[in-house]
Protein backbone atom coordinates (compact mmCIF):
# COMPACT_ATOMS: atom_id res chain seq x y z
CA UNK A 1 0.00 0.00 0.00
CA UNK A 2 1.53 3.18 -1.04
CA UNK A 3 0.41 7.27 -0.64
CA UNK A 4 -0.44 8.18 -3.72
CA UNK A 5 -1.92 11.96 -2.45
CA UNK A 6 -2.26 14.15 0.39
CA UNK A 7 -5.69 14.45 0.93
CA UNK A 8 -6.19 16.51 4.44
CA UNK A 9 -3.68 17.54 6.99
CA UNK A 10 -5.31 17.89 10.78
CA UNK A 11 -4.27 18.81 13.78
CA UNK A 12 -2.46 16.07 15.02
CA UNK A 13 -3.34 13.94 12.02
CA UNK A 14 -2.39 13.83 8.32
CA UNK A 15 -4.78 11.72 5.73
CA UNK A 16 -3.65 9.84 2.11
CA UNK A 17 -5.30 8.55 -0.72
CA UNK A 18 -3.26 5.36 -1.87
CA UNK A 19 -3.84 3.18 -4.95
CA UNK A 20 -6.75 1.71 -3.68
CA UNK A 21 -9.59 3.57 -3.74
CA UNK A 22 -11.15 1.69 -0.67
CA UNK A 23 -8.18 2.38 1.76
CA UNK A 24 -6.24 5.68 3.23
CA UNK A 25 -3.34 5.85 5.07
CA UNK A 26 -3.16 7.64 8.34
CA UNK A 27 0.09 9.04 9.51
CA UNK A 28 0.40 10.25 13.47
CA UNK A 29 1.91 13.66 13.97
CA UNK A 30 3.62 14.73 17.35
CA UNK A 31 2.10 18.63 17.14
CA UNK A 32 -1.41 18.97 19.76
CA UNK A 33 -3.44 21.27 20.12
CA UNK A 34 -6.44 22.88 22.26
CA UNK A 35 -9.38 24.61 22.91
CA UNK A 36 -10.16 24.90 19.21
CA UNK A 37 -6.41 25.35 18.38
CA UNK A 38 -5.89 28.30 20.31
CA UNK A 39 -3.40 26.11 22.37
CA UNK A 40 -0.48 24.94 20.28
CA UNK A 41 2.60 22.47 20.99
CA UNK A 42 4.25 19.42 20.60
CA UNK A 43 4.28 16.12 22.90
CA UNK A 44 7.25 14.10 21.67
CA UNK A 45 6.04 10.37 20.39
CA UNK A 46 2.41 11.13 20.32
CA UNK A 47 2.16 10.08 17.09
CA UNK A 48 3.72 6.49 17.45
CA UNK A 49 1.45 6.34 20.88
CA UNK A 50 -1.46 7.31 19.56
CA UNK A 51 -1.08 4.84 16.26
CA UNK A 52 -0.18 2.18 18.39
CA UNK A 53 -3.18 2.80 21.07
CA UNK A 54 -6.33 3.29 18.30
CA UNK A 55 -4.76 0.42 16.42
CA UNK A 56 -5.00 -2.00 19.46
CA UNK A 57 -8.04 -0.58 20.67
CA UNK A 58 -10.03 -0.79 17.53
CA UNK A 59 -8.72 -4.48 17.19
CA UNK A 60 -10.05 -4.83 20.84
CA UNK A 61 -13.43 -3.51 19.41
CA UNK A 62 -13.56 -5.52 16.32
CA UNK A 63 -13.33 -8.79 18.17
CA UNK A 64 -16.75 -7.42 20.22
CA UNK A 65 -18.28 -6.63 16.94
CA UNK A 66 -18.04 -3.26 16.77
CA UNK A 67 -17.35 -2.42 12.61
CA UNK A 68 -13.97 -0.09 12.51
CA UNK A 69 -12.18 1.53 9.63
CA UNK A 70 -9.00 -0.01 10.78
CA UNK A 71 -7.35 -2.57 8.46
CA UNK A 72 -3.32 -2.76 9.24
CA UNK A 73 -0.55 -0.92 10.95
CA UNK A 74 2.08 -0.62 8.53
CA UNK A 75 4.63 1.69 10.61
CA UNK A 76 5.37 3.17 14.24
CA UNK A 77 3.13 6.43 13.07
CA UNK A 78 0.53 4.68 9.93
CA UNK A 79 -2.01 2.50 9.55
CA UNK A 80 -3.75 1.14 6.83
CA UNK A 81 -8.05 2.27 7.12
CA UNK A 82 -10.87 1.88 5.45
CA UNK A 83 -11.76 4.76 3.30
CA UNK A 84 -15.73 5.99 4.76
CA UNK A 85 -16.98 9.80 4.58
CA UNK A 86 -16.95 11.06 8.01
CA UNK A 87 -19.99 11.88 9.39
CA UNK A 88 -19.67 15.61 11.20
CA UNK A 89 -20.15 14.82 14.22
CA UNK A 90 -18.08 14.27 17.24
CA UNK A 91 -19.81 12.09 19.70
CA UNK A 92 -19.05 12.55 22.99
CA UNK A 93 -19.58 9.81 25.75
CA UNK A 94 -19.11 11.34 29.80
CA UNK A 95 -19.55 8.56 32.49
CA UNK A 96 -17.50 11.55 35.11
CA UNK A 97 -17.75 15.42 35.34
CA UNK A 98 -14.55 16.80 33.97
CA UNK A 99 -13.73 19.96 31.03
CA UNK A 100 -16.09 21.12 29.16
CA UNK A 101 -18.90 19.79 31.03
CA UNK A 102 -17.97 20.98 34.24
CA UNK A 103 -17.04 24.56 32.90
CA UNK A 104 -20.40 24.84 30.87
CA UNK A 105 -22.87 23.46 33.97
CA UNK A 106 -20.72 24.83 37.15
CA UNK A 107 -19.98 21.67 38.74
CA UNK A 108 -16.88 20.69 39.82
CA UNK A 109 -14.96 17.54 37.93
CA UNK A 110 -15.52 14.35 39.33
CA UNK A 111 -19.15 13.29 40.00
CA UNK A 112 -19.89 9.95 38.50
CA UNK A 113 -22.62 9.77 36.58
CA UNK A 114 -25.75 6.95 37.48
CA UNK A 115 -25.97 6.51 33.75
CA UNK A 116 -23.34 7.41 30.41
CA UNK A 117 -24.37 11.00 29.13
CA UNK A 118 -24.28 11.78 24.95
CA UNK A 119 -24.07 15.03 23.48
CA UNK A 120 -23.24 15.50 19.69
CA UNK A 121 -21.13 18.30 18.33
CA UNK A 122 -21.30 19.62 14.82
CA UNK A 123 -17.64 19.15 13.53
CA UNK A 124 -16.89 22.84 11.84
CA UNK A 125 -13.64 24.69 12.62
CA UNK A 126 -15.22 27.97 11.49
CA UNK A 127 -18.23 27.78 14.00
CA UNK A 128 -16.20 26.59 16.64
CA UNK A 129 -17.65 22.76 16.48
CA UNK A 130 -20.88 23.77 18.50
CA UNK A 131 -23.09 21.34 20.40
CA UNK A 132 -25.89 19.88 18.17
CA UNK A 133 -28.91 17.56 19.13
CA UNK A 134 -30.04 14.81 17.08
CA UNK A 135 -33.33 17.49 15.93
CA UNK A 136 -31.01 19.94 14.91
CA UNK A 137 -29.33 17.19 12.94
CA UNK A 138 -32.19 16.12 11.33
CA UNK A 139 -33.28 19.57 10.64
CA UNK A 140 -29.67 20.15 8.76
CA UNK A 141 -29.69 17.23 7.24
CA UNK A 142 -26.61 16.18 8.41
CA UNK A 143 -27.36 12.70 9.29
CA UNK A 144 -30.46 10.84 8.91
CA UNK A 145 -32.22 9.38 11.94
CA UNK A 146 -31.40 6.18 11.27
CA UNK A 147 -27.64 6.83 11.05
CA UNK A 148 -28.27 8.98 14.30
CA UNK A 149 -29.88 6.14 16.24
CA UNK A 150 -27.34 3.32 14.60
CA UNK A 151 -24.57 5.88 16.06
CA UNK A 152 -26.23 6.25 19.40
CA UNK A 153 -26.16 2.68 19.87
CA UNK A 154 -22.55 2.12 18.99
CA UNK A 155 -20.88 4.59 21.07
CA UNK A 156 -22.91 3.45 24.24
CA UNK A 157 -21.24 -0.30 23.51
CA UNK A 158 -18.18 1.09 22.59
CA UNK A 159 -17.80 3.07 25.99
CA UNK A 160 -19.28 -0.34 27.93
CA UNK A 161 -16.41 -2.42 25.83
CA UNK A 162 -13.75 0.31 26.54
CA UNK A 163 -14.69 0.91 30.42
CA UNK A 164 -14.44 -2.69 31.02
CA UNK A 165 -11.08 -2.51 29.59
CA UNK A 166 -9.28 -0.08 31.22
CA UNK A 167 -10.79 -1.27 34.73
CA UNK A 168 -8.56 -4.10 34.56
CA UNK A 169 -5.71 -1.63 34.09
CA UNK A 170 -6.90 0.63 36.71
CA UNK A 171 -7.79 3.13 34.70
CA UNK A 172 -11.29 5.55 34.90
CA UNK A 173 -12.45 6.35 31.12
CA UNK A 174 -13.84 9.48 32.09
CA UNK A 175 -15.58 10.69 28.72
CA UNK A 176 -14.25 10.39 25.08
CA UNK A 177 -14.95 11.64 21.97
CA UNK A 178 -15.71 9.42 18.69
CA UNK A 179 -16.26 9.93 14.73
CA UNK A 180 -18.32 8.16 12.57
CA UNK A 181 -17.77 7.52 8.51
CA UNK A 182 -19.94 5.57 6.27
CA UNK A 183 -17.97 2.98 4.20
CA UNK A 184 -18.53 3.28 0.02
CA UNK A 185 -21.42 0.70 0.65
CA UNK A 186 -22.93 2.82 2.95
CA UNK A 187 -22.18 0.93 6.49
CA UNK A 188 -21.53 3.08 9.45
CA UNK A 189 -18.51 2.22 11.24
CA UNK A 190 -15.77 3.41 13.55
CA UNK A 191 -13.44 5.89 12.61
CA UNK A 192 -10.45 8.17 13.59
CA UNK A 193 -8.51 7.69 16.74
CA UNK A 194 -9.16 6.62 20.31
CA UNK A 195 -6.17 7.59 22.04
CA UNK A 196 -4.80 10.07 25.01
CA UNK A 197 -6.20 13.07 22.88
CA UNK A 198 -9.60 11.84 22.59
CA UNK A 199 -10.32 10.04 25.46
CA UNK A 200 -9.76 11.84 29.65
CA UNK A 201 -7.95 8.75 31.41
CA UNK A 202 -7.85 9.13 35.66
CA UNK A 203 -5.67 6.59 37.31
CA UNK A 204 -8.44 4.67 39.29
CA UNK A 205 -6.77 4.67 42.87
CA UNK A 206 -4.88 8.52 42.92
CA UNK A 207 -7.05 10.33 40.09
CA UNK A 208 -3.82 11.80 38.38
CA UNK A 209 -4.43 12.26 34.65
CA UNK A 210 -3.28 10.35 32.40
CA UNK A 211 -4.29 11.89 28.81
CA UNK A 212 -3.98 15.25 27.18
CA UNK A 213 -5.53 17.65 30.05
CA UNK A 214 -1.56 17.38 30.77
CA UNK A 215 -0.93 18.97 28.03
CA UNK A 216 -3.93 21.73 28.20
CA UNK A 217 -3.63 22.67 31.38
CA UNK A 218 0.35 22.63 31.54
CA UNK A 219 0.43 20.12 34.42
CA UNK A 220 3.91 18.34 33.12
CA UNK A 221 4.82 15.02 32.47
CA UNK A 222 2.53 15.23 29.42
CA UNK A 223 5.02 12.30 27.42
CA UNK A 224 5.34 10.65 30.50
CA UNK A 225 1.42 10.41 31.06
CA UNK A 226 1.13 9.13 27.08
CA UNK A 227 4.25 6.53 27.72
CA UNK A 228 2.05 5.24 30.74
CA UNK A 229 -1.10 4.64 29.17
CA UNK A 230 0.38 2.81 26.22
CA UNK A 231 2.43 0.74 28.78
CA UNK A 232 -0.62 -0.49 30.63
CA UNK A 233 -2.88 -0.83 27.18
CA UNK A 234 -0.30 -2.81 25.11
CA UNK A 235 0.86 -5.11 27.84
CA UNK A 236 -2.99 -6.20 28.57
CA UNK B 1 -56.04 37.67 45.46
CA UNK B 2 -53.97 40.26 47.55
CA UNK B 3 -49.99 40.41 47.09
CA UNK B 4 -48.34 39.63 49.69
CA UNK B 5 -44.82 39.56 49.03
CA UNK B 6 -42.11 40.14 46.10
CA UNK B 7 -40.79 36.85 45.35
CA UNK B 8 -38.83 37.19 41.90
CA UNK B 9 -37.92 40.34 39.69
CA UNK B 10 -36.80 39.26 36.50
CA UNK B 11 -36.46 41.05 33.05
CA UNK B 12 -39.99 41.37 32.32
CA UNK B 13 -42.04 40.51 35.43
CA UNK B 14 -42.34 40.62 38.90
CA UNK B 15 -44.06 37.54 40.94
CA UNK B 16 -45.66 38.22 44.14
CA UNK B 17 -46.47 35.81 46.97
CA UNK B 18 -50.53 36.11 47.70
CA UNK B 19 -52.35 35.25 50.64
CA UNK B 20 -53.26 32.08 48.97
CA UNK B 21 -50.25 29.53 49.19
CA UNK B 22 -51.41 28.05 45.98
CA UNK B 23 -51.64 31.16 43.73
CA UNK B 24 -49.05 33.84 42.50
CA UNK B 25 -49.51 37.00 41.19
CA UNK B 26 -47.51 38.09 37.69
CA UNK B 27 -46.99 41.14 36.82
CA UNK B 28 -45.72 42.38 33.13
CA UNK B 29 -43.14 45.22 33.01
CA UNK B 30 -42.35 47.05 30.17
CA UNK B 31 -38.65 46.71 30.49
CA UNK B 32 -36.89 44.75 27.63
CA UNK B 33 -33.48 43.23 27.73
CA UNK B 34 -31.90 40.79 24.92
CA UNK B 35 -28.18 39.07 24.63
CA UNK B 36 -28.45 38.03 28.11
CA UNK B 37 -28.96 41.06 29.64
CA UNK B 38 -25.86 42.92 27.59
CA UNK B 39 -29.29 44.94 25.57
CA UNK B 40 -31.83 47.03 28.04
CA UNK B 41 -34.57 48.88 26.81
CA UNK B 42 -38.01 49.59 27.58
CA UNK B 43 -40.93 48.78 25.06
CA UNK B 44 -44.08 51.26 26.18
CA UNK B 45 -46.82 49.10 26.76
CA UNK B 46 -45.29 46.17 26.34
CA UNK B 47 -46.33 44.58 29.69
CA UNK B 48 -49.91 45.52 29.55
CA UNK B 49 -49.85 43.74 25.61
CA UNK B 50 -47.55 40.59 26.82
CA UNK B 51 -50.26 39.99 29.76
CA UNK B 52 -53.08 39.63 27.53
CA UNK B 53 -51.65 37.99 24.88
CA UNK B 54 -50.07 35.16 27.04
CA UNK B 55 -53.32 35.16 28.85
CA UNK B 56 -55.67 34.87 26.15
CA UNK B 57 -53.44 32.04 24.53
CA UNK B 58 -53.03 29.86 27.83
CA UNK B 59 -56.83 29.54 27.85
CA UNK B 60 -56.19 28.23 23.92
CA UNK B 61 -54.39 25.68 25.20
CA UNK B 62 -56.01 24.82 28.16
CA UNK B 63 -59.56 24.24 25.71
CA UNK B 64 -57.09 21.98 23.69
CA UNK B 65 -55.98 20.22 27.50
CA UNK B 66 -52.89 21.56 27.98
CA UNK B 67 -52.13 21.76 31.57
CA UNK B 68 -51.29 25.46 32.18
CA UNK B 69 -50.35 27.21 34.96
CA UNK B 70 -53.01 30.44 34.00
CA UNK B 71 -55.95 31.32 36.33
CA UNK B 72 -57.33 34.75 36.15
CA UNK B 73 -56.82 38.10 34.96
CA UNK B 74 -56.63 40.85 37.15
CA UNK B 75 -55.78 44.38 35.53
CA UNK B 76 -54.13 44.88 32.32
CA UNK B 77 -50.59 44.02 33.35
CA UNK B 78 -51.49 41.53 36.35
CA UNK B 79 -52.45 37.73 36.41
CA UNK B 80 -52.87 35.15 39.30
CA UNK B 81 -51.34 32.32 38.42
CA UNK B 82 -50.75 28.57 40.14
CA UNK B 83 -47.59 28.93 42.45
CA UNK B 84 -45.68 25.95 40.53
CA UNK B 85 -41.66 25.01 41.14
CA UNK B 86 -40.22 26.10 37.80
CA UNK B 87 -38.13 23.13 36.24
CA UNK B 88 -34.93 25.05 35.40
CA UNK B 89 -35.40 24.19 31.22
CA UNK B 90 -35.56 26.69 28.89
CA UNK B 91 -37.64 25.01 26.14
CA UNK B 92 -37.24 25.66 22.57
CA UNK B 93 -39.20 24.56 19.61
CA UNK B 94 -38.42 25.61 16.19
CA UNK B 95 -40.16 25.34 12.77
CA UNK B 96 -38.30 27.51 10.93
CA UNK B 97 -34.48 28.07 10.98
CA UNK B 98 -33.87 31.93 12.58
CA UNK B 99 -31.85 33.57 15.70
CA UNK B 100 -29.48 31.86 17.78
CA UNK B 101 -29.73 28.85 15.71
CA UNK B 102 -28.80 30.06 12.01
CA UNK B 103 -25.73 32.19 14.19
CA UNK B 104 -24.28 28.91 15.22
CA UNK B 105 -25.04 26.71 12.90
CA UNK B 106 -24.26 28.82 10.27
CA UNK B 107 -27.12 28.89 8.43
CA UNK B 108 -29.59 31.59 6.99
CA UNK B 109 -32.73 32.45 8.24
CA UNK B 110 -36.02 31.15 6.75
CA UNK B 111 -34.87 27.22 6.31
CA UNK B 112 -38.33 25.53 7.35
CA UNK B 113 -38.00 22.50 8.71
CA UNK B 114 -39.58 18.96 8.07
CA UNK B 115 -40.22 18.08 11.04
CA UNK B 116 -39.70 20.61 14.29
CA UNK B 117 -36.58 20.75 16.65
CA UNK B 118 -36.48 20.99 20.24
CA UNK B 119 -33.84 21.99 22.51
CA UNK B 120 -33.13 22.65 26.59
CA UNK B 121 -31.43 25.75 27.99
CA UNK B 122 -30.02 25.07 31.56
CA UNK B 123 -31.95 28.01 32.78
CA UNK B 124 -28.87 29.56 35.07
CA UNK B 125 -27.88 33.32 34.58
CA UNK B 126 -24.29 33.02 35.93
CA UNK B 127 -23.54 30.04 33.24
CA UNK B 128 -25.51 32.66 30.58
CA UNK B 129 -28.43 29.38 30.06
CA UNK B 130 -26.10 27.04 28.12
CA UNK B 131 -27.65 24.23 26.29
CA UNK B 132 -28.43 20.99 27.92
CA UNK B 133 -29.25 17.94 26.44
CA UNK B 134 -31.98 15.20 27.89
CA UNK B 135 -28.78 13.10 29.00
CA UNK B 136 -27.09 16.25 31.12
CA UNK B 137 -30.27 17.17 32.31
CA UNK B 138 -30.66 13.72 33.69
CA UNK B 139 -26.95 13.03 34.89
CA UNK B 140 -27.39 16.21 36.73
CA UNK B 141 -30.80 15.90 38.40
CA UNK B 142 -32.63 18.61 37.31
CA UNK B 143 -35.32 16.64 35.42
CA UNK B 144 -36.34 12.76 35.46
CA UNK B 145 -37.08 11.25 32.61
CA UNK B 146 -40.72 10.83 32.99
CA UNK B 147 -40.63 14.55 33.49
CA UNK B 148 -38.65 15.35 30.57
CA UNK B 149 -40.78 12.95 28.27
CA UNK B 150 -43.61 14.79 29.20
CA UNK B 151 -41.80 18.00 28.31
CA UNK B 152 -41.23 17.01 24.94
CA UNK B 153 -44.78 15.48 24.73
CA UNK B 154 -46.12 19.01 25.98
CA UNK B 155 -43.95 21.29 24.24
CA UNK B 156 -44.48 19.62 20.42
CA UNK B 157 -48.40 19.71 20.98
CA UNK B 158 -48.35 22.86 22.24
CA UNK B 159 -46.58 23.76 18.93
CA UNK B 160 -49.27 21.85 16.76
CA UNK B 161 -51.86 24.57 18.42
CA UNK B 162 -50.29 27.69 18.02
CA UNK B 163 -48.53 27.05 14.85
CA UNK B 164 -52.31 26.49 13.60
CA UNK B 165 -53.97 29.49 15.32
CA UNK B 166 -51.42 31.81 14.27
CA UNK B 167 -52.04 30.58 10.62
CA UNK B 168 -55.33 31.86 10.31
CA UNK B 169 -54.04 35.33 11.16
CA UNK B 170 -51.24 35.13 8.52
CA UNK B 171 -48.40 34.50 11.22
CA UNK B 172 -45.55 32.05 10.76
CA UNK B 173 -44.48 30.99 13.91
CA UNK B 174 -40.86 30.66 13.65
CA UNK B 175 -39.80 29.28 17.68
CA UNK B 176 -40.50 29.93 20.57
CA UNK B 177 -39.32 29.14 24.29
CA UNK B 178 -41.15 28.19 27.04
CA UNK B 179 -41.11 26.92 30.53
CA UNK B 180 -42.42 24.37 32.49
CA UNK B 181 -43.59 24.04 36.36
CA UNK B 182 -44.41 21.74 38.68
CA UNK B 183 -47.04 22.35 40.93
CA UNK B 184 -47.40 21.46 44.76
CA UNK B 185 -49.53 18.23 43.89
CA UNK B 186 -46.21 17.29 41.51
CA UNK B 187 -48.15 18.11 38.36
CA UNK B 188 -46.12 19.28 35.45
CA UNK B 189 -48.15 22.49 33.96
CA UNK B 190 -46.78 25.08 31.24
CA UNK B 191 -45.98 28.30 33.03
CA UNK B 192 -44.11 31.83 32.41
CA UNK B 193 -45.60 33.29 29.29
CA UNK B 194 -46.30 33.25 25.78
CA UNK B 195 -45.38 37.26 24.29
CA UNK B 196 -43.43 38.38 21.30
CA UNK B 197 -40.83 38.45 24.06
CA UNK B 198 -40.57 34.81 23.65
CA UNK B 199 -41.51 34.03 20.28
CA UNK B 200 -40.65 34.85 16.85
CA UNK B 201 -43.46 35.93 14.90
CA UNK B 202 -43.48 36.40 11.29
CA UNK B 203 -46.13 38.18 8.48
CA UNK B 204 -46.92 34.89 6.14
CA UNK B 205 -46.92 36.64 3.47
CA UNK B 206 -44.43 39.92 3.92
CA UNK B 207 -42.24 38.23 6.74
CA UNK B 208 -42.22 40.95 8.35
CA UNK B 209 -40.90 40.49 11.77
CA UNK B 210 -43.50 41.18 14.43
CA UNK B 211 -41.74 40.33 17.13
CA UNK B 212 -38.77 41.19 20.05
CA UNK B 213 -36.31 40.84 17.27
CA UNK B 214 -37.27 44.43 15.86
CA UNK B 215 -35.71 45.65 19.50
CA UNK B 216 -32.80 42.96 19.47
CA UNK B 217 -31.68 44.21 15.80
CA UNK B 218 -33.17 48.13 16.41
CA UNK B 219 -35.52 47.04 13.50
CA UNK B 220 -38.07 50.18 14.60
CA UNK B 221 -41.37 49.94 15.08
CA UNK B 222 -41.04 47.51 17.99
CA UNK B 223 -44.33 48.93 20.33
CA UNK B 224 -46.20 48.99 16.46
CA UNK B 225 -45.42 45.26 15.82
CA UNK B 226 -46.40 44.43 19.50
CA UNK B 227 -49.55 46.02 19.17
CA UNK B 228 -49.88 43.99 15.62
CA UNK B 229 -49.76 40.99 17.05
CA UNK B 230 -52.33 41.47 20.07
CA UNK B 231 -54.48 42.32 17.32
CA UNK B 232 -54.24 40.16 15.41
CA UNK B 233 -54.23 37.32 18.65
CA UNK B 234 -57.13 38.73 20.17
CA UNK B 235 -59.60 39.59 18.07
CA UNK B 236 -59.30 36.34 16.42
Amino acid sequence: MKKVRKLYEGKAKIVYETENQNCLIVEYKDEATAFNGAKKGKITGKGVINNRVTNHLMQILEKENISTHFIKEISEREAVVKNVKIIPLEVIIRNISAGSFSKRYGVKEGIIFDSPTIEFSYKNDNLGDPLINEYHALALNIASQDEIDRIKNMAFKINDILKSYFKRVEVDLVDFKLEFGKTLAGEIILADEISPDTCRFWDSKTHKKLDKDRFRQDLGNVEEAYAEMMSRIIKN
